[in-house]
């Protein structure tokens, strides 16, 4: 036989059982997004090159996957020019589109492009692949879906709370404990501009970030290295040291931050956010942590990261508000806030702690063993019962041999086997097999309706 | 404002309302594939493009997408090679990956690469979307959506009696009258020996597909031009002259192809499968169509096309037997049978003949009125209660103009609106309105939840 064909390295099948438990994660996502009133959307999986390049910085540009023109795709480029083999300028030429490389940038587009058609607030949830061109390697691929829910043109803080219970839910359904931590970015402005670089803003929370990680000592050297005075990062000391409750961190906070400008926003910000969430009880943990720095060039208010409680794997859930998305579009002044399900972490995390529910790969109730054209004859009107009662059933399609049928049923996890022979068809009854237990019974049809649908 | 941002041409947006229009339709074709026990697979949008390559005729290889390699695509062309721009060639060094143009050479890759893990008879359903770069028109997109199922590793005949029987329950879910065609290669190749011309096999049936529409006269013009003899041509009247029942039809085409070979298994196989068919009741039409002539480059065996019988719009669902999927890539005599769901086409016909049910779009039960902070947080508690019985509700984020919040609700198709002022509060009540009559009433929270959940 010819060699095996394959598939592009960072891509993946997806058997119909990973394709279950897949559904899974998506479908309870899908089920709490829409209980919270947010709308699905669709967009092309290829978007114009001119919207997508540019919103990634350089390093993004770079991993889009971009279409090569239809045609003499050479057309428009002379012999001088293609001689020169500047790549990035022959790309422009013989390319105008790109695989879309997250959902924000075309929720952007999309926002800006049907502005007149939209009811503002807009409140979407999107389930789509995206493709980067990126390095693969264990647990990152080139294609893979994201899972957002955004709520565009509300400032609101009321949305802030939804997003939390929505996390909360989504994980409680999911079977998972996890920590929602929360932060703010004007927050984080406001101790920037306190110890006197507003500047270095993001310098500075790039490197607290990594305190859990790398310890006091070396976040201070890296502070250094960036510039910060020793007397600055003296006057860090207490952000670095905080700890206790909501309610004695934003103590320690409010004192730190004084009268600062986006301080007294930041800190009213995440005190409502707080208020609202103390109307509430939640399954899961729920924390301020001043350290989060997630999404922050992109991020203006409130920022949200989900981690597991019972595993070590990063971030499976994270999110924030923006208040200008669509300012890239010419669309100025609309805010926004998002969260986005990873559902590749939440599928590992997931399969490494055994939580997927068991019935989800049995697909199939029961499957009739096929012992020839008579006997088919008595299934099939059976058979056809079953599924009019939207039961998931089949017979084998061949007479093919026992073994291999019943090889079948186990490798589709199938509970029930029907067998009808000569002896089962006089009496007008069916051998029931319980897969599991092995249990064989003869029973009616009334009685094997019962049996399979408890 | 800068110029409005737009999407590639033949690509679209979904919006909610045509989001939940297209879910209904994949969510009625999937749950009948489910029901039927075929199991869901997912392959990546992308593949090698040697995978998808000489697969479609030279035409089909043009309609490819293809993926612009990632850095510098040029490197592995010299300068003489580069001023040659022989752009099939050059295609071939700067591009290794392509769309998915199709379900079917990535399933048939798929069993091939994953034989061993597969337990035949496979039986799967696939619901992607696929990529072409065919000239954009009305009802005709460069990215669109394919719903398969295909049954690989069986060649019983029972396998067309389920597509029969999915097809018949998914159109009867969607509330459409069709009539299903059914044909099979083998009767018309017996045809094409009959007549003396079993290598123009193509010829004669691509013309006498055309019959209903260009009628008896020109269908013998394009077959003699085509090369075929006064004789023969005298000889396929009876063919183009059928008409009755099946059995009025089988007993004509049965006389007409006396002992071919391949007429002889053609008849076999399709009264084994009316047969099967007569032993139960449908609610569409099933035809024998012996100038059916669906994509005979491809099929061995049964042939299907679904027709609308409430407007003329083409094929909206279609399928066949290929006794050989697999041989393309090295895996021999493996015979599959499938099927294609049209979700563009079935769009447009439930669209035309205003099919979709109302509640589709009906996503949000009740919204809550934001009077302000103190109203806001008397109706919170009432919101989550209702999420939590699974009752899709939401709040309006902001305490904006009340006329601004009912067109809100307005444009979302809610049926319901909660209010809550001072009167009410102080009554421990809510106002509902019925937004399709206008009727207020004051209820209690419990009144409200019945109201809602009728």
């Amino acid at each position: 036989m010819a060699e095996s064909p394959s598939i592009p390295k960072g891509t993946r099948d997806f058997s119909p059982e990973i394709s279950s438990k897949r559904n899974y994660i998506f479908d309870t996502v899908k089920s709490v997004f829409k209980k919270f009133a947010y709308k699905q959307i669709e967009t092309p999986a290829m978007e114009n090159l001119s919207t997508l390049t540019g919103k990634y910085g350089e390093e993004g540009d770079k991993l889009l996957f971009k279409i090569l023109n239809s045609g003499d795709f050479l057309k428009k480029i002379s012999n001088e020019e293609l001689a020169l083999r500047n790549i990035k300028s022959l790309t422009t030429k013989i390319s105008e589109k790109g695989l879309r490389y997250d959902l924000t940038v075309p929720l952007a587009r999309y926002v800006v492009q049907h502005r007149n058609e939209i009811t503002f607030p807009f409140k979407r949830f999107q389930i789509q692949p995206v493709w980067r061109a990126d390095k693969p390697q264990k647990g990152r691929y080139r294609e893979f879906y994201q899972c957002d829910a955004d709520i565009i043109g509300s400032n609101s803080i009321l949305n802030e709370l939804e997003i939390v219970q929505m996390i909360d839910e989504v994980f409680t359904k999911l079977n998972l404990k996890v920590t929602i931590k929360i932060n703010n970015r004007k927050l984080l402005a406001g101790i920037a501009e306190r110890i006197g670089y507003p500047e270095k803003l993001t310098q500075m929370t790039v490197a607290i970030d990594k305190l859990d990680k790398i310890g006091h000592e070396k976040v201070y050297e890296e502070l250094q290295k960036s510039g910060f005075s020793e007397n600055s990062l003296k006057l860090l000391e207490p952000i670095l040291n905080i700890s206790g409750n909501f309610d004695d961190q934003m103590q320690c906070i409010e004192k730190f931050l004084g009268e600062t400008e986006s301080g007294t926003a930041g800190t009213d910000e995440i005190q409502q956010l707080f208020n609202y969430l103390n109307i509430f009880k939640f399954n899961n943990k729920i924390e301020l942590d001043i350290k989060l720095a997630r999404g922050l060039n992109y991020y203006t208010g409130a920022i949200f990261e989900v981690v597991s409680d019972e595993i070590k794997i990063g971030s499976i859930c994270g999110g924030g508000r923006y208040d200008d998305l669509t300012g890239i579009f010419g669309l100025k002044n609309v805010s926004g806030v998002g969260i986005s399900f990873g559902a590749d972490r939440i599928y590992d995390v997931l399969e490494t702690l055994n939580k997927f529910p068991e019935t989800i790969t049995e697909t199939v109730k029961i499957m009739f063993v096929n012992f020839g054209k008579k006997e088919e004859k008595y299934c099939l009107p059976l058979l056809k019962k079953l599924r009019n009662k939207e039961i998931p059933a089949e017979i084998f399609p061949d007479n093919a041999k026992m073994k291999k049928q019943m090889k079948y049923a186990d490798a589709n996890n199938i509970p029930f086997v029907a067998m009808a022979g000569e002896n089962e068809i006089s009496q007008n009854k069916f051998t029931i097999k319980n897969m599991n237990t092995g249990e064989q019974q003869l029973v009616t049809e009334e009685e094997l309706i019962n049996i399979i649908s408890k």
